[in-house]
């Protein structure tokens, strides 16, 4: 059940003299590269070999995994240094991020686990009901995947586990990618409720895990504006704002986005959401489309703009920006006098300042003007470490335009 | 109905040639003293006298309010310099303000205008049922409060209007201190129904206009989380979070509170939502009474701290943000294992980064680790114009404990 050796035989590493430990101690979970002594055993650890982080001063600072070849050098699994990382170990972790959700959701779909915050670095699954989808996205989740799997069925109960091991993440850690069913099976898209619509979940060949549980928040905020409301959701992946803002009430929603896989989705979901008939989609680069609607002088009263992240990292900040900014102004022109338009980003390098700026600026441009009604970030399924949480990654804004 | 002079006759103002009209033309609602020209004539305007405002080019801008005893020294009213401020321009104000809240809300509970993004700067109107409260805080919203409260009249069909002119932003203005009923009347508290909680309003006596609708979203977020829950609620005012979480199902709650009026208020309150049986209350200082729990050993699942500004303005910012982090010293050791904490700022002054600084820190002092779950701001019903959302004042992070 677990590849630990007793703990005095532990690998240690060692943080370098002049390397901060403070910040570790109140709960900062990561250790930079240049900040580890990586020595010749150190650097000849496996990637997610678990060693006792010392101090400067050898003093120790808890469990963590190592992984040489990530900027991320070390993650704290365990404050305890003598913690053995085995299924009950993942049970406990388990327990208590369910404990979180089963308070907060009525039916058992959510994010389960968000990493370091839930405590299991770099770990995300995600929760469909009777199935689960692991993304191990640090090295050490591959080594313990098994001893993972099964606490995740003996603590939840369900009967699939996926592990998908897709996304740009992996690849910062070294690992390959490749998704496969570790226990149970699924046959087709899973139908999964939230905010009164009924969404198609494709956990084995969808993006990231089938499902963004992040924006469940935000849809809702959508539903309360919707009310007979002629709306476009663009970037509607599976239809998540679409399928909200009708079971809300709109009068018609139309969903765009490049993937005709998504909008095949997204209309199987309007129809197990009894919405098929207000409920259309127009598959096609989203600027293109946008610009298109602009020609034809379509107006809605609900616009939603939920890109993928166009500044992912500081590098694409500024070229990031300018595409938030393009959308603000190509989305703007489509909003009827008094409507409203909401505008995402999941940048983790635009922070909520800069992309309200480039939002403003854009609807500007566009000779709109606004008010601001309602900020949101990721649902509480998404929590954070308060060390962590400037890099709070989604945003989601909500204008009134004039 | 109207004090205007024809449009010839009008006053006035100039900004600087140095001062950047490009803000005020792209949406910023405020002049600076330092950024206009006070000559003998500006001087000699009364507070809250209209006048049309040009750029250092004698271009005009729009319509203001100015007073040169504030520091504000002029607030865009229209960017239309003839447009004339009679019952009718407010009440198409009122009329786009009133869409969004019955779009937003079931009843007629919320705050009807806030201020600049609702179109009339320096003025609040709550509202409550059959009931409005308006908070003229600039100068020009006394000269025109007939045709404002004749307009409010009409486009809600509330009866009765109070003028509620206390507060700190009223003396920045030169203005006196003074509630008066202008239409109507009330006798004793009104009833509120929020979160399927029912709140007593002071509007006659009350702090601010008798209620705090902006916390309404983070009330429902509380009682999400309150099922079974032992609740605390520090700074409870009329029982804002405890009445919720009971509503939401809490086993117990203490409301804690200087006010006896307002605790006496809460009571009423329990009492007519049906909870008084598992409701009580403390009357002291908040810091005491947070001392004297921890020292009587007192434990809760869910504790809430929304204390006052502590940080009203920059000179305030650093006690205040020490204010903040020993709230959470006290509060964090009351909290049980795995229970909750919320604590909330509404201080202009401390962003949301340092009051989350400040939270984390004095919870890591009290021995505590925590995540964040939520950080919610104040409802839809106290929209932001995008140029002066960094200063949207009120925070609230939710935090669950280890």
């Amino acid at each position: 059940m677990t590849d630990m050796p007793s703990a005095d035989l532990r690998k240690v590493v060692r943080l370098k003299p002049k390397a901060e430990a403070r910040a570790i101690r109140h709960g900062f979970p990561w250790v930079y590269a240049d900040e580890l002594v990586t020595d010749r055993r150190t650097q000849s650890l496996p990637p997610g070999a678990l060693a006792v982080l010392e101090d400067g001063e050898r003093r120790p600072l808890g469990l963590v995994t190592v992984n040489v070849k990530s900027k991320i050098i070390a993650r704290m699994l365990d404050r305890d240094p003598e913690a053995v990382i085995d299924e009950n170990w993942f049970a406990a972790r388990l327990t208590r991020a369910l404990d979180l959700r089963e308070r907060l959701f009525d039916a058992p779909y959510y994010r389960l686990i968000h990493a370091e915050a839930d405590g299991l670095p770099g770990v995300v699954i995600d929760r469909f009901g009777d199935a689960a989808v692991i993304q191990p996205n640090a090295a050490w989740a591959e080594t313990h995947i098994d001893a993972l799997a099964a606490a995740l069925r003996k603590v939840t109960g369900v009967t699939t586990v996926i592990k998908n091991g897709t996304g740009r993440s992996r690849s910062l850690e070294g690992l390959p990618e490749e998704t496969t069913v570790l226990a149970g099976g699924v046959s087709g898209p899973i139908p999964v409720l939230m905010n009164g619509a009924t969404y198609m979940a494709d956990v084995m060949g969808g993006q990231k895990t089938g499902l963004f549980y992040d924006q469940r928040p935000n849809h809702a905020f959508a539903a309360r504006l919707a009310k007979g409301a002629r709306v476009l959701d663009v970037f509607s992946h599976v239809g998540g704002f679409a399928l909200a803002a009708l079971a809300g009430g709109a009068e018609s929603a139309l969903a765009v986005d490049a993937s005709a896989a998504a909008l095949t989705l997204a209309t199987e979901g309007a129809a197990a959401s009894g919405v098929a008939d207000r409920f259309a989609t127009r598959q096609g680069d989203a600027f293109e489309v946008l610009e298109a609607l602009g020609a034809e002088g379509a107006r809605y009263d609900l616009v939603i703009c939920d890109p993928p992240a166009f500044a992912p990292a500081k590098p694409a900040l500024e070229a990031g920006l300018r595409a938030y900014e393009r959308i603000a102004r190509l989305a703007a022109p489509l909003v009827a006098p008094g409507g409203y338009l909401i505008l995402c980003s999941c940048s983790h390098a635009a922070d909520l300042s800069s992309f309200r700026n480039a939002s403003a600026r854009g609807i500007g441009r566009a000779g709109r003007r606004g008010q601001i009604l309602h900020t949101g970030f990721a649902g509480p399924d998404h929590p954070l470490l308060p060390q962590l949480a400037e890099s709070g990654y989604l945003k989601s804004l909500v204008f009134r335009l004039d």
